[in-house]
């Protein structure tokens, strides 16, 4: 498993990296960032974030504009951002190149479908080869949380809820929480899994935290006026789902804020406070 | 003066806004960035940073990067960022489209020789029309701070040091301290100023400290794995101007940072709460 260092610059006296390596899952060139803090050595590994992003976004959004880093260097945590989509020449693309399918759009899912299903595996890949990659090569232990905004925050919310044993805690900036009631999800999961909604409802968050039996601690921020909302995101869904099940979501809603960065970077230190105390809590 | 809004979004529970205007100055339509902190009101009016992007910049890198807007809605400080120079189909360019003379090369002085003189007066819009504008249209009060980074760190020093009756302090990351000393300033400087380099010594950081008589509080952030300090940057004839004239002068040097926005997000709220103290103590 080759890493090839495609950046690095020091920032609050860690390292803010890019590499890129041959993805096996995806059967192409994938990029990552990672930002390191200072006391990550490999004697005092320190535990990692994954952060997912969102539509049309690549490993660089979070990186350039969240403002992570500054709490991730006091808190000690390293924060793993991936690309949203296999990339490259022989990766296929929606035929109108849209900005919510193919390219910039891989939904966090195993497409079953031609032609996605031969690079589209971004599931496999978050799961499991990019975990046993940043294990692999840098000072980090197997603690794990994961969060995301928007698809990513489909992504974070359906992967944690699938897999409770391999994260700590997982949040969620303004999630397409119901994917399989809105525009987005359906146009998604019917391109990469067909028509079998029974394969769709198994990444649905709302639908998974419902049936959930293993109860990790869950954070979702939703801003007011964000414009997609009402169409979109469907927030509702995952509560009742959560009060149904008693699960232990906590959902901050907040007047005036929109779905962009700016409304990320105002809340981003809470939630890797939240992920530090239950990345401590279970060491 | 029509202000023209772009953009508006909540952020740190203020406004991340863009607008544009018809800057008389500049005799064109110019861009910039404002971020008002929740606190800001008509009758309580808070200070303002004014930051000066580097070369090739616009109103935008700031907003996105350096994430100072935290430290500014806590401080109750609003931060303006202009654009790097004159834009437009009718504003000269450099005839091989430079990335260090014209378009987003403005240097913050006002240009004597054509083509560039009828658009090129940065010093112009920093120090007269844009101040006024802002007083005009936001809630905030006369007092200022002024900071910027390379380029911008150049035009923060020179203009803070030819007006210190009008800033309360001023601070540079990776400035461009010695310009007639440098390609970057020399190139810029017999472009626009022509070959008299007394015009040149009246836009030198390093001059211009030797000879001040007025010192306002001054500090400057420097990496040294910067790969422009040792050809462009010179911060030791700053800090020599500054021991030779007794001027009360912050240097930090700081071991493994480089140049980009990643140096300045790592020590961005330093700058914000030495220049909230320098503002408090002249209200």
């Amino acid at each position: 498993m080759m890493l090839e260092e495609i950046s690095s610059n020091k920032m609050f006296a860690g390292v803010q990296a890019h590499f890129q390596h041959d993805a096996e899952s995806l059967k192409c060139k994938m990029r990552f960032a990672i930002y390191l803090p200072e006391c990550a050595s490999k004697s005092s590994p320190v535990p990692v974030l994954y952060w997912l992003s969102g539509l049309t976004c690549t490993d660089e959004n979070f990186v350039q504009k969240a403002g992570g880093q500054r709490m991730a260097s006091i808190l000690g945590i390293a924060i793993v951002c991936p690309d949203t989509s296999p990339r490259g020449d022989d990766v296929a693309d929606d035929e109108n190149q849209a900005y919510d399918l193919g390219l910039g759009a891989g939904f966090y899912i195993n497409a079953t479908e031609k032609p996605w299903s031969s690079h589209y595996q971004m599931y496999d890949y978050i799961v499991d080869e990019l975990p046993k990659l940043i294990e692999a090569n840098f000072p980090v232990s197997s603690k794990k949380s994961i969060s995301g905004h928007s698809m990513g925050g489909h992504g974070a919310l359906t992967i944690a809820l699938k897999n409770p044993d391999l994260y700590c805690s997982v949040s969620a900036f303004s999630p397409i929480a119901n994917p399989v009631n809105c525009a987005w999800g359906q146009k998604a999961f019917s391109a990469y899994l067909g028509s079998d909604q029974t394969l769709w409802q198994q990444h649905d968050a709302s639908l998974l935290m419902k049936a959930s039996t293993h109860h990790i601690p869950a954070l979702v921020d939703q801003g007011l006026d964000d414009d997609f909302l009402k169409e979109q995101l469907h927030p509702k869904s995952l509560i009742s789902a959560a009060l149904s099940n008693n699960y232990p979501l906590i959902l901050n809603q907040h007047q005036g804020y929109d779905h962009s960065y700016f409304f990320i970077a105002s809340f981003i230190e809470n939630h890797l406070c939240f992920h530090a105390q239950h990345l401590q809590d279970s060491q």
